[in-house]
């Protein structure tokens, strides 16, 4: 299996189609992120699909990227679970973890996503807005559809610049 | 693509063969996590590669996960760019997708791997052990090899068990 083709043609998408994808294949993406890894496997996020507009208008007042919001037919707003939390910043890259498998069960199925993480400047309002139960924190926002436009090789500086060097 | 079927396989593997992968394998691995999605593309992880038993023991005395550290081939130690870092949660949740990307793409390749994160109770013991320059900060700490153990199905909550009720 060419895993790494699927990762690296790989776009944030931030514009849809107006089809919506079946239940099926919403489904397979939920699916894809129930499988991450986390530490103690505590399984830290927790989600819900937004699709009506009234909550994606609500949703797309917190962040200067409204429109993505409200054109995109699915949005996941993705929550870190603040009583199964053991260690933050773990928890936090298994969220990492969840949403890539999301990102790239969506890719795979022919859809486009983009990880929205500017309307954490605005958690608490949002928080207040969806009328959020207590113990849930924001940590992102995926957006999720049919793509609309095509988007050219992504730029990533070279694996040797990742490198960290010896200390000398 | 099924990448839904390698997702759901992965496996935690904490048993090698003495076997070392190839220098293309690992090259593999490496490249899948650099094309993970970052907040404004800043790539906040930087990573080495430590594969000569003299760095692993020094590595394995930090955790109590040390047979891992000692008998996997290879370790990656991946640490967050301070530097880089312009947003702490949305940089570790990115390095979460650049592990998890590398995570799929060794199992794709028939190597197994295992996220240690218990090492991070003693990231500044390791800062110090492993002569890590200033301004890296320890993240986690993945183990690589072909795998010498089967292991059963993970376990995995419900999808419905992680769905944020609405409040009533």
């Amino acid at each position: 299996m060419n895993v790494l083709a699927l990762i690296k043609s790989r776009r944030s998408i931030r514009k849809y189609k107006k089809q919506i994808p079946s239940d099926r294949i919403i489904h397979s993406v939920l699916e894809a992120g129930r499988w991450a890894p986390s530490g103690l496997n505590n399984q830290p996020w927790r989600f819900f699909v937004v699709k009506d507009n009234a909550a994606k208008n609500k949703l797309a007042s917190f962040t200067k990227y409204s429109r993505v919001i409200k054109e995109a037919p699915l949005i996941i707003v993705i929550c870190l679970n603040l009583k199964d939390s053991y260690h933050r910043e773990k928890d936090l890259m298994a969220i990492g973890a969840y949403i890539q498998n999301m990102l790239l069960q969506a890719h795979a199925s022919g859809l486009g996503a983009c990880w929205l993480g500017e309307i954490l400047n605005k958690k608490e309002e949002v928080a207040h807005g969806l009328c959020l139960p207590k113990g849930f924190e924001l940590v992102a926002v995926v957006s999720l559809g049919y793509p609309d436009e095509f988007i050219k090789a992504g730029k990533r500086r070279p694996l040797k610049g990742s490198i960290i060097p010896e200390k000398s």
